[in-house]
């Protein structure tokens, strides 16, 4: 129980963390998820794929002088003095930085100009409590590199980084949008693998739903429809940022990256109409679980009226038959017990007779 | 049990498939539903008709070549070789066939400047359990052609073909926009049909309701809200496509054609309309079943309650006449039995009085 | 029963009938609810009226020949050849005619530069179901003409009529256009009309909700409700007609009718708004319907659980002293049986007293 | 019962009363609710006012020849010579008039451009019923006058009236567009005026809620979310009124007036607001009620199942004792009746114990 | 229940207030929070700080001519005599004057060219009655200047103001607008403050759901929907006032600033999301309830149901062999009455077994 009546806290312990806490210093919010920042980079184009693991932000100037796409990935960013130092490695203005470092941004895209920045979260099941947890990546896009972050080393991005080595499909042959598209496109398909464990716990409780209707499947139903609402929210913003890439308003997204955009935006669109879909399931589903409550009622409520209607008037014969009257002549008659008996059957058989016709029985 | 509690898995199983696959790479997503792709081509004027079945995709370069209408059909979508050479025959952009070999496309119009690309779905009802099963529709509208995709052989458009086959009707005088029209009618049309059946479903199930209360209606009515929730989101972007089609943005959809677009936009309405007045039908289906189950328990109740109040006061005095104290002084008069007769039958006629008035009986 | 549950087939029937059917080719589609066509014509200005009732088409050419507005009325769309030579003599577009044959229209405004054609729907309450049935009117305007098809002879359009014959108010005095106006006018009149039976209707149900709780009502509750969203979703395009002829899209409405045109424009919201009222006021009966079953339950119950609690304890005590021990000495006092008596009836006191306190009696 | 089941009825009387109606006669719809129209005519500039009883039409000639500005307030508007004569005086568009006299009319303004002509209600709580009236306001501004007309003689403006009779404020000082600015707040404020006995109603409703849950209730409730939903859809044109007058399409409305109206403008979405709350409240209410109801069943089903839990069993075994078996040892032994007491109170002690351990006692 | 009931009152108390007051004279409305209202300057540039207790209103042009940004603070607005003075120092329009003074207005943003007026309110909870009381805030900002306002003393800038004092991050070095912000983004920061507590009482009142189904909870649940529904009307406009700052519409705000803006702008969304999640947990927790208390009854019937069928036949039987029928062999066997026990087990056990199958045991 205590678990569950925590749920309002999980969406306000941060804000309030946050709340009074100055604009314009760069702080870090969030949990400390990495012991040290790791950051990697990796420069390609059509012929070549060169990677580096950076220990010093200053040897990212030389990689940056490379020609071809520009990778760097961040992993960690509790470390504000890295942070600083890739902002002037990169000229990146002091609000990135801060959103960066500050892990509860909404998803939302800024136009720079010689930038777009991108924050936007990755969505992970915690498999215990069947909780959505997420962790914030930062994407920046500059004229030939590409900046990512996120909180923690789990490689998000890896099928990415692998077909770079590999040189599989377009992406070594395209620009450093096509590459910004493509992670994009990688947080979109999480979307979908966030919502197959989601499905199947829907799946599990609707079959546990009319075998057993214990109270305390109501609340699991609304857990999930809290899921859905809080994915429905972070998955909206993406769609907006999609589409006004798409749009081309940005210079640094080339019209043949705009039709892969495109294709992403749809992805977006097809998540957004599943979750729907979903949130219309969880709600057919209480009101089953509603009705099979007044089902079940029904049933015992039968059940009861069955045997009561049997046996009062049974019961009552048997009383009247009990009555201590000096003249009771039926009493002394032979037959009299047998005739008792053949009485209280054919009204039992009658009672049968009713209820089957009513179909009670 | 089991079938319906796999209900979210029909809207992820191939969702999760997807994710992760690069874009870019032709590849087909989805079951293979025939053999072989079976491709067929016809050409005609106002004047002529000319068949021909397509063995190998060389050959529609003949028929491309000569004068009037082309229309050229694949059942089949899983062979990516022969969907590459299309490609080439046709000039088509690589992410045209990309969604042609992916069968998860949502609805779509996309707009290549020499061709318009329409992705769409074709509905079947699968009788055994109901459900609404969809294959892929790829429409393709170039100047003087129409290619059109499908994943397996039933032939969706016979009528069409069969009309332009017998010169019935403008299809023969018109060009290429106009078969895009005729097609796109029929698909508007299979709403139609697709909607008769689950109308059907839905007043037989209204007829159960009120007999039965079986708490296993409810679910079989989200069932159907379900499909109609899935195939207004599927319906929606026709509309979508439809009008602008009819807006007439592409200079390959001429005037002439745009008027009968806005008839198959109005159609496309209609069935909005009626989805959602079927919406509207489930929804109050589930409130009659909920109060049909209450007005059960009411019924039984009532029951219950008239036998009981009938019988436990009886009950209570042959109880007390059975009691065994010494000088009972009504136990030993003459009629006593008889005046204890008699007072139980009047109490039980004023008893039936009673729920007479109060209209239990 | 059976007639409630073809609910879904009333809105399919003629649904599946177009379906599949070519546009282009002139069928009639609807029922035939007239044996002969008839067609009247009327011509007036502000000085004269002729009236002349119409047998062969060819007649109306010299109609149109003299000055004035001409107001054609043609009562029955099913004979082909009679729309066909009409469709020549007013120069249509074979889409218009094909649209007049096809009953199955919704409501809509279409403007062909020198006619603008509204094709729309007269409502009737049929008394016996309590359904509302109706008959599409489509309406023709020319620079000098209107022409109006119903399906049947019912004259809607009387009241007009007889206002151009008397010369009564403006329209005699006014163009063709404030002709369209009034036909429109009288349309929307009478969706005023059509409310009033459903108003009547659910006053009644209202009534009989809370005296008899009985499960039929909930149905035909929905059967209003299902009306009235009907009745909203015809009523809705009207709207936008009326609204588009008032913003003066056409040359053929003159500003002067215009400002009458924006009073039918209110009118139509104002049955918008009523309808939304009473969709409200239905949506509260279904609560009040299901609270009076749990009020009634409630009842019930209340009144088991007196009888119980009641008669359970004394009917203990009887069979307490009715007991066969051979020691019981309170069965040997002299007046042991005037005390159970009396025990009997303190307790039954008590229990009053108990009930009163609960307000259970 | 009979007078709510006139509910819809409310609506709808006049409705059809108008329907049929032909436009462009001058015709009075309504009821007459004052034996003879009262017309007074008051003239103020900053530094003095003059105040008139008009008797005859043509007095008004004078008036409006005077300098400052002149309000003409017409309490009555059946009579409609009276209103003829005005339409001239004033040169009023014929479609005014018939506004006027048709005291059915949206809340809507209408730009004449030499006029500006607004219709809407002054709402009156009828006391006995709590149901809320309304009668007609129409005011027409011209360049240096007003005219308000309604429909009976209630002088919903008096304090606006006082205030130019004492000079307070800045109406004197300004025009006649800043004195329609003032009749329109009066007619604002009148809104809060109406919600406040709605709102202690609501309060009285939800206290007697909990106590008495008396089916008749709901009812009431409803009727309330009624009068809210009504009023709301009244408000809702005066809010686009005000912002329409607010943006300054009109020449007659002065900048300095804007900011007034953008105020009033601010009120009414207050007042809008305050409607969505109370809605929301009544909605709250009805779950309430519904809850309350299911709790006291809930109660009533407990003190049953106490009641047949400790006594069936108890009642069991005194029947079990006073079977006439030949050979039943207890019933001879000494303390068989004590023993046999003994085990009834240990079963009751039980039953009690097992209750309190339920939390049901 | 008193204190409930008047929960409409709460938003009609000071409405009604207003009502009927002429705009144009300055008059306080609300209540006298504080005794004398308290004016404190503070001036600064990126060097020096200077900060004045101001007693009279006219120090205030002293403080104005000095170079800097000015910061003044008034607490208490009920002394018309020191808002007049205030007025005509800043050259304020008297309409800010009256809203200043008038402490019901809503949330909205005012542009008068050479100042921006914004109003709105700081909320707090109040411990007792949970509660959301609110303060009005009025800010103006100048070229050089903010004026802020405030109901009591309670410094709600405090923070802001400290950083002023210590010169720590951007506020020292930029303009007036940039105080602005910070001010407003305190008043945003307060409403994930507000949404704390209430968040716990959420979360407090679904522990207590499902443990105690008492019908005192479900108004408390429609208590906090209710307060959040005010907040949510609240925070709305502070939405588009933030919009509107940020798409710079005034020149008062720079470019710099306006990227702060649009972080604000993000965290009212923020608000706006939480919001709408917690009303939909109370939706839940409401279907919760209900469910609980249906699942209760489940639970007292079963009992009530089982006692029944287990001791109404076994007490039928043993009044059956309480009949005092004169030949009733079994009466005279030996092991009669050991055999009556063994029948009557025997049926026992049968019910126990029928039970467990049931699952209702």
């Amino acid at each position: 129980m205590t678990e569950r009546a925590q749920g309002s806290r999980r969406f306000l312990r941060k804000l309030s963390q946050t709340a009074g806490l100055p604009p314009g210093t760069l702080v870090h919010i969030g949990e400390k998820k990495v012991e040290h920042p790791r950051i990697s980079g990796i420069v390609y184009d059509a012929d070549r794929v060169f990677e580096q693991d950076i220990k010093e932000v200053s040897e990212i100037r030389v990689l940056l002088a490379q020609p071809g796409v520009k990778w760097i990935d961040i992993d960690g960013v509790h470390e504000l003095t890295i942070l600083e130092k890739l902002g002037e490695e990169f000229k990146l203005h002091p609000l990135i930085l801060e959103d960066i470092a500050n892990t509860e941004q909404r998803t939302k895209l800024e136009d720079y100009g010689d930038v777009l920045y991108v924050v936007t979260r990755w969505f992970e099941l915690e498999k215990a409590s069947g909780r959505i947890l997420s962790d914030q990546i930062s994407l920046i896009l500059g004229r030939d590199f590409v900046v990512s972050f996120s909180e923690k080393e789990a490689d998000e991005f890896a099928s990415v980084r692998q077909r770079i080595r590999e040189g599989k499909g377009r992406v070594r042959s395209m620009g450093a949008d096509y590459l910004l598209y493509r992670l994009l496109d990688s947080i979109v398909d999480n979307y979908y693998i966030i919502l197959e464990p989601l499905g199947e716990r829907m799946d599990d409780l609707e079959t546990r739903l009319l075998e057993d209707a214990s109270p305390k499947i109501l609340p699991e139903i609304f857990d999930i429809k809290r899921e859905l609402l809080f994915l429905r929210k972070s998955v909206w913003p993406m769609r907006e940022i999609l589409s006004s890439l798409e749009r081309g308003e940005s210079p640094l997204i080339s019209a043949e990256t705009r039709v892969f955009l495109r294709d992403a935006y749809d992805h977006t669109i097809h998540v957004m109409e599943t979750i729907d879909i979903f949130r219309d399931m969880e709600s057919g589903s209480v009101e089953t679980y509603l009705s099979s409550l007044s089902y079940r009622q029904n049933e015992v409520m039968r059940m009861l009226t069955i045997i009561a209607t049997f046996f009062l008037p049974l019961t009552f014969l048997a009383g009247v038959w009990g009555m201590n009257f000096v003249t009771m002549p039926e009493l002394k008659w032979p037959f009299g017990y047998a005739l008792a008996w053949g009485v209280m059957l054919v009204i039992a058989a009658g009672m049968v007779v009713y209820f089957r016709k009513k179909k009670w029985l």
